[in-house]
């Protein structure tokens, strides 16, 4: 079967690689203590939609230690076309949303909620997902077929088929960056009235606007540098900030919302964010200073946007270990609090799933969902970094009407 | 009436100054545009107890702009001498503790619970306290009386006079301490049967400790380089780790709870933290960054120890500016959340008085409170800053039997 | 100046009545020990809105202890035109909002965010209001002015007044009826992709289904027996149930959500409740249990429909003490949880006044506004009394266009 | 293998029973839909320790239509025997925890941590239990062995065999009565410093009030009709109310706290309830309506103590159904929020088992634990019917040093 994989910094191809079992098997990036891990507990998903994500660039771009020939893809939905002995609720047929995170449902993280640091599926680390450097191993979903283990627990079944395959763009969503948005909103507060700064319109900037749009804001605001993507945020009811242009960012906070501050922000954008300018290089911190200076005394911070251990990328040592100069004497006068890591997607995918089929929220629309081929999945990563205000859908068998 | 005065770096002294009025005179570190504020809301208190604070240390060392003159002290214990016009519920005669935190009781911030952040009493920014730079210039009350504004809204009464007094020691505790490492706690989710790491033996350190038993904890373990405050937190049931000797904190906590992380950690020292051994200078993010690498995944920090927005001896430029070197990649990796600021002291006190007045903690002893006379202050400040395992409650009326 | 009297059962006629002062004078419901009680925190406020309210009617109907000569009205919204010596921060000529809990702002419930039980505005119990009984006997504010007490705390102003006047008709609601209908729906834990059922197409009713629309609800199910109020609550897109159609309520509830539970409900009736069908009598516990039923396991159920300690016309020993029989059985199989009580409209109206002012929410609408003049109050009495799906806003001098 | 069987109201024997395999075959009280249910996902524990509960009271006295042969027991702790394939963390000589409930851990309750209403393990209705009427079917735990379905989810693992079996009277405790009791607590809103009332001093009741005391509650008072039971609760620790003494229990209440309400208060009685005074029989309401009248405004009541859908025994025809009269009018007036239901053991256990192991509790000695062989079960049952102050634990295999 056909399969999306890293090459080398800026250079992704489609590959042909082995159909999968209820096996993690042995290939670039697999952890070890992985391989050879029996999955009774899984199922073989045809794909039926798998997203590019933004997090998918970090390695692309060569800003990790992602090995040549690793297979691509953690937002993945599809239909069960195999199962393994020991699922028991999920059927053959079933078509269904799998969270990135990878998840055993037996650990204590995994009871209390906490599925991105799952403790059993990562021998390095609490935490896993498909496709992605030290994360475990598990292939990714960038492909025909892709295995889900686990089942069961992982899971979410979309309750009519027809439906479902006529809401896909939006439900596509539900693997990953809608929850990531959402969680991003919820653990900054957002709720009825709120006014709400999301830094970054990349899809999870885009996302995380729809959320708080979803949870009663009153005002949503988007900045960034890329004048697309800010006009795509317009286009559904955001006010934005363009980040280019003169005055500084509470100055344009105040014209929007009469005060210089909001009740909660949200970063989108994570450690490769860039200084203000147009000249302007990395600068890691930078939107984690500006959104505690743009959010009021006792608000909260949605950290979403990734942040690494280890960046080979990075402007200085200290970054290179994910060290960044963070004014926290700021944040703590302010008495804010910082909410980091994963979303947890199975926190919040079912009701979210349940706002799409009653067309409560607009989400392929609020981020500008857009089709292709795997064959075309190459290109599609090219326009993606070259900052396109698209979210690009791979549709492995020509199965999406579009 | 007499008071304890900033003069000069590691220079205090008992001055003469004016008995307060129910209007905020002018005088050193006190805002213009609070100059003249009347002051009906407000009461007189004689103060039965004020205590030395670790936030004073750091006006004292000089690592403020706190301006000579300017009078001390914002853990007030005390009895109400005089009542404004439209105090209806305070009475002459109650026993009262004060929050160290000023609060209006009138705008969003006071009525949402965030006390600590009042928008209407520090013309400078959000957060107000006695006795503090920068802090809107209330009069601090190391001293023989103090003026509290809003008061049926600040003061917490004592039910019964006798059995307050012969509680003082603890109860004195209320105004600041107590109710700021339990703060620490709660916004790090201690509860039944966590383990917990408190970073820092000093007066907060151990006082987060006695709450975190209070909590429910499993295993309360401090850390510091101070085997004397060490010994003191044996005393009462904590476990130690000493970072003076061998051996990484990882491995310490191992030893102790069978793995080497905790469920839930506070930072009890803030700014002026030192690195690991004999020499080490100021390493002011190593707090932080060595709670992450302990808690564990999904886990939270409480941040109860204060970071500044302005260090003027701060060993780089970044941190004259409050800006650290903090390892968010790791936090983010973790799932870690992150609670800061000053403890909204309103929020825990009636429920710590009642805790205290039926013995279920003795914090008093957890903290070593020391009585001394207000001059015996100058000496008070100096034996603190010089490590001892002690709390220094200033007695200016001789009321605390001893 | 002219107020709103009740008279006797099903009459209530408008009086000429002295202006209020700054003072709780004597005169028909007002307790003996709240009588002389000076209110230099308080202001008097010129009635722009003023909204007839169905907890009002209960009295109307003559099924409480009601006094002659009680003047009504506690939804108020108004201009500040005299400022208590006290009153720091509201300022004449500010346009308020008041709810309609009074509370002192000063005692625990208040501090803790229970101003609906304050203990310091009324001898009787915790609790009170304008204009009802047992509530203290704060004059109600059907009227053209209204003595509003701790006008600081109570008070919320609006921002700008020209933007106010302009959304008049949907601020007035945030007096008690918006905040009580979404009350009703946090407690029941609505949220983004909930299914919801309001028991009820009362103001209430149709103001907690707008506020689970606003809360991101995935399906709004109102249920009722008035075809013209459920005709109403289709108008903004919820669906609704006829009780008095054939048919089980789980039924018709699986046929709209495709199973006989919804994840929430809410009870917006109280202690009038009917039973089913045409000739029914009264059966006040019919609401609370049919809720249940319908109401998933480990679902909450939000009570904010009134039930009284005492009841002349009820149909039974029991009920006329507040006891009702509640299968309770059947809650606890299904591990309910359940909050009663008067919403505390602080907590909700500064953000819900947010979410009018920037269009989220088109609450005049959904409860369908109708304004009369003060003179029309009794035929507006008479009127929602017969069950129009209308709430009445009085505009005691003619302020508001229409 | 030994088994404890339900015969006829007052009637239970030590049974022959087949040796359990990992599918749940036919036997009374079976629901057919499971008889035949394959369970890889289970265990099979040898059971060291497995208790007598008030609730299998209920069925022992007639007073549910519990099937006669029906095997008792869900307070099971074991040691694993046997796997099934499909186990992947739980091995063979792991000592284990089962919760009483359940659970599992694939469905939409589960993975909201509803554990006590899983929606996959009985078909009647959600929530299921061992040894229990209407629960599933699923043999009870009063025997020698005993079958634990998806044991990876629900068993909770002891971290060392020997630590553990030298608190093995504590640590049986966990499967039901303790956290049972602690959510009581939880769900009343108990914290640091609360006063408390638990109604019955039975072992609930006694478990209740050790976890109040746990959640640093300032005040612990235990009403009962049982003097031996009252003197019990005082030895570690408790006020106590005798209600067969003169004066109503907000004046005894008052007596103790100095005022007549508490903060928080939990039903440990349920349904069974019984009037006031020598010779009053039952009255079904009488505990909700009583901690209704104690508890103070704004306070919420924790309901662990069981109220069913059916009772044969009740003394009227709407108690028969579950119905009873409960004073919902007060309950309203006083804001007050309700926690019904099974308790969801897992949400607790772990967290109550680290406090045993760390001696912060002593669980045991709270509840009186007392040691019976399986042949003496129906000795036990009956000395418990009596009212003895005692908690038996079966050791079906001479396990336990005592």
């Amino acid at each position: 079967m056909k399969a999306v994989a890293y090459i080398e910094p800026m250079k992704v191809e489609v590959q042909d690689i082995e159909y999968p079992s209820l096996e993690l098997k042995d290939g670039p990036g697999v952890n070890p203590a992985n391989v050879g891990r029996k999955c009774p507990h899984g199922v073989i998903l045809k794909l039926v939609a798998t997203n590019i994500c933004g997090s998918d660039q970090h390695m692309v771009r060569g800003r990790t230690t992602a090995p040549p020939g690793l297979i691509l893809g953690h937002e993945i939905t599809g239909e069960v076309v195999e199962v393994g002995r020991d699922v028991e609720f999920i059927k053959q047929g079933d078509l269904c949303s799998a969270p990135f995170n990878i998840a055993c449902g037996r650990c204590r993280m995994c009871k209390e909620g906490h599925t991105g640091v799952c403790l059993n599926v990562n021998p390095d680390r609490p935490g896993s997902a498909y496709g992605y450097v030290d994360m475990g191993g598990w292939q990714g979903g960038q492909a025909e077929y892709v295995m889900v283990p686990y089942a069961d627990w992982n899971l979410l079944k979309f309750p009519d088929r027809d439906q479902a395959m006529e809401k896909i763009l939006d439900l596509t969503m539900l693997s990953d960056i809608f929850p990531t948005g959402y969680h991003g909103c919820v653990s900054a507060g957002v709720t009825t009235g709120s006014t709400v700064y999301i830094a970054g319109a990349g899809p999870v900037g885009l996302a995380a606007a729809a959320s708080a749009q979803l949870l009663g804001a009153a005002a949503v605001i988007v900045g960034d540098m890329n004048a697309e993507r800010l006009a795509h945020a317009r286009s559904f009811g955001c006010e934005t900030v363009d980040l280019t242009e003169d005055g500084t960012l509470p100055e344009k906070i105040e014209q929007i919302v009469g005060e210089p501050v909001v009740d909660a922000s949200v970063d989108a954008v994570g450690f490769e964010a860039r200084g203000y300018g147009k000249d302007a290089g990395e600068a890691p911190a930078t939107v984690l200073n500006s959104i505690m200076e743009v959010t009021r005394a006792a608000g909260r911070l949605g950290i979403p946007g990734l942040y690494v251990t280890g960046d080979p990328g990075a402007p200085d040592e200290s970054a290179k270990e994910g060290s960044l100069s963070i004014r926290i004497g700021l944040g703590w006068a302010k008495s804010h609090s910082f909410t980091t890591g994963q979303c947890p997607v199975m926190r919040y995918h079912r009701q979210l799933m349940n706002a799409i089929l009653r067309d409560k929220v607009q989400i392929a629309k609020a981020v500008n969902a857009d089709v292709i081929s795997l064959d075309d999945a190459p290109q599609g990563y090219a326009q993606f970094d070259s900052g396109v205000a698209k979210k690009f859908v791979i549709d492995p068998h020509g199965m999406i009407a579009h």
